[in-house]
């Protein structure tokens, strides 16, 4: 794989099965990342050296994903000026997933997180290569045929549930 | 003063009007505290080191008061095993004050946080005292009278409706 | 078990499986606790009697759970100067948890209730743990332990999420 | 004033502006009441001594308003099998007085509260009275001619309203 | 049966499981009641005419029962004065029963409706006992006889906890 | 001014600032309309009337707004087969206006209202507009003017703001 | 089956089940309708050619379903002045759908969508209808028989339950 | 002024007292950005051509701002691969602001908007330079200063409460 452009983090390995959708699409796209767990409240020294030294590894752009009382992102946020990700991911005692929406979301004025749905990981995959691709025509020329693409299947569904109609497609 | 025993944290001078309740409480009770302001992501070395100090210095409890995506008491609690009670801030830019409540009480199991009212200070600094009149006979004396004088205030009130009639209390 | 320094409550059986990690993590830390059930409302008295006898039996914290309109600690908490922990309990009939959250949290100034996260027992074991540790060496002693496993236990898993990569562990 | 049959609680003084419609309806009705202010969490032994002597005092109905954790309309169902009406107050610092609604509504079973609008002291005042009226034809006919008088009224303006425009009206 | 005190009306015959536990609770304290399916927006005269003919069929109180928009209580309401107790059914594409609540709970001035908890047709028949028993005295003692063995098995259930532990309970 | 073709209802005087929008719109669109208060509550049998003399009187569309537990879009519908607008109505005493939102929006199979926007009254009128268009080629011409003269007023705007900066615009 | 007069549209196949109410119910009252799948935000083209063009081929109504960041209903709207209806879809990863009740809701000034109940693809279908009827007699006597048939059916569910109890029911 | 990397994007003129932040931060960090107001309701095509035109313009990124139902962010990214910063703006007739940030946040997966605070514009100024700055150095460096020195602001404030204590700051 390529050198890692990306870093993507989260607080257990139970967070996989949402998280890995950010990896997957990384890997569509030929980007090269990291993948870590680790925890702002059970082990925040690892999450402040791992930030802090995500730019010189070359990191361009940080995914975390927490669920409940989610301060993983906004934690990362403290110790860099990378542009970083946030996903909410909704947790089981949790009021819908809110909980984790709005402890990514409302940062103070300063340290921004750029927070994506709802166990939205594959968006912050796309949105980590997008802020790549700013910058990079190669990333970004991919991005284009991505959208591209997905813009064809949608059509092409179209087409076929307005040939065969509805209740064939049920 | 008598020696801190209550650390009192906030992330800013504008938090004071609504935090103050908590050293207010304290020194009526007669418990020492320390208090300054500081920022889980403006200055999270400061937090950290707060934090990873306070038990020399004696300190056997923290309140903190955060609003919006209100991490500090949290970020606190990663870094101490005293027991960490926070304080959700109404902000002005937040739904109703739920994103400060969520942020601060869900936290994962192994790092609690002892989560009061929405700008609930004067609470947090009953709180505090309850927890070191736990083990501190002299303190829970106090909480006594404290609750005893709170009963009597109410009392006389509801002797004065009473009497009195409510139109003449309007 | 040695003598019960944490009285743990809930309303009803059916609390149990949420309620039980609070007993499990105390029985970790070697901390003795009593326990049992009873309602706010289907056994007012007997809820007056065990808060207000609670210190005199040489409890120093108070661990209640409940669910709906959940009074159990805000009216355990009226009868004595004890820390009273509350748990919100998610019950079926229940918008996602947040009745019992605010019934529990918005406790009014001089009773305050130190809530945990929904469900979260075994977190309000460990506050009450960092409660009486805060002036018990020994059991502070411990907490740091367990704080150090907690850790290292984040952290193995981290390295071999690291090593294997993230697809070996879904 | 008539004998007493409803009972109109609240937790302070700062509680009558608004609980104050539910005198004013009973006294139009020609409905003795008593009024008086107690709190659930500073006053316990008062609300159990004066739930428990209502039926007693020939009191029908209790009228309890609250905030916040609204815990006083409960508790005092807890001390008597009469009808209790809860009135969720909105506080200042509350999630839009859901936290009220939701602490009073979500009795378990076994234990119910007629809970009305939020501040709708005045419905809990006709709530009241239809529940005597609905043993006493002489209540049962002052709410009849009270919900002529109010249709009237609301026709009237609709008349005037239609006769003058709207533009008339603003 | 007993004649009819209690009247109990739900929008269709889905509502029955939920709706059963007025039924069942006026069944053991023997208070006769009648029963019928009806939709406030389908059925909107047969809703009229029933709660307008309520009172002269000797009906005291109405439960009605309604999720979603639920009118069927407020609508009751506006054709009687007789005391309307509502019940808040959770449906399936509902954002968790709160529409239900705030549609039965937040009746303007002059026409309240007595809200109970989600789902708790069981209190709501406890509640209709409680009203008939205001002012007769035979329900009132079985209503006292219902509380105190309430209470009893409550106890019945501590003591059993007490004695064998909790783990011999889960 | 010409022959009604929307009928605009509201519950009281008091919510015509807000409900304005309409016959301001149907104004400025040439659209007969009818207005009058009443209120589902307080005079069912009224609402009942109007509702079902609508079509023959040549109404076309009814809109109706309403705050708090917003039943007369609701009951409206339940007397006409025509189509219902309902304007939710932010209301005092209410959690930010979704009391109205949801008493008006979830409205059970086979009886819809068209739910508008929050105090939404200029939409309602609108909407009424296009309803009547659909079918009709000159409100339909006049709706298209109206769209270009918004879009016209926007992008002169948006020229003002490209040109000058937005430094002169705030 | 006759000439299209509703346009039904939805973000992908996977809507069909929650959306195909719409079709059966413009089927049960004879009026011809498209269907299809495109999506606000990869197809963005298509939903604009659609909506500009839906006038000239003949439509009256457009129905349009989407759940989460639910645009699709207001994309279409801001291409055409011919009504809009929006059927807010609860997805997965949502706080009980009111993401999409808010983003098809809260539409500007200028640009309603007459938005009904979650899921509420059928009520949707009749919508249309009804709007259609407003100006074409032969729908509206459809209507008024497809009303009178759901009374009904509920009023013969009521005498059921009426005469047999509804313990038979259950 | 440098040529534009940053497009700012809002709905009206009105939206400009809060969305400053974004402009006034990028002049800070000597960032060049092109403003302008556009609606995704009103003026759909306009929003089309700038979005589609905007990386051929340099633009790196773009942020928009909108209430409400708020499409102006999703309905901007579906015509670019540009990463797209959208910030919700509370507007009057809101619950709160959730609507807007729902709107924005709940993006279907391939077409990723990066949210930020509510109201939280200088914070989508900030990410908008922290996307820049990750593939320029100059940028980057300026990003540390900057947190550097939001940093030291609050250690001075920091040390100044601690030196003069609360009462002084109040």
């Amino acid at each position: 794989m390529s050198t890692p452009l990306v870093s993507i983090l989260m607080g257990s390995k139970s967070d996989l099965p949402i998280m890995k959708g950010a990896p997957e699409v990384l890997e569509e796209l030929g980007i090269g990342y990291e993948l870590t767990t680790l925890s702002a409240h059970r082990t925040p020294h690892r999450v402040m050296k791992l930030a802090e030294g995500a730019k010189k590894r070359g990191i361009k752009v940080i995914i975390a994903g927490a669920g409940m009382a989610a301060h993983l992102p906004g934690v990362v946020a403290a110790f860099t000026t990378l542009p970083i990700i946030g996903v909410p991911i909704i947790a089981g005692n949790s009021p819908g997933g809110l909980d984790a929406v709005l402890a990514i979301l409302q940062m103070p004025p300063g340290v921004p997180v750029a927070t994506v749905a709802m166990n939205g990981s594959r968006n912050a995959g796309i949105l980590a290569a997008q802020i790549i691709g700013a910058s990079d025509p190669e990333v970004a020329e991919k991005l284009a045929n991505f959208k591209e693409k997905m813009r064809e299947k949608v059509e092409t569904l179209a087409d076929e549930v307005e040939e065969k109609g509805y209740k064939a497609m049920l």
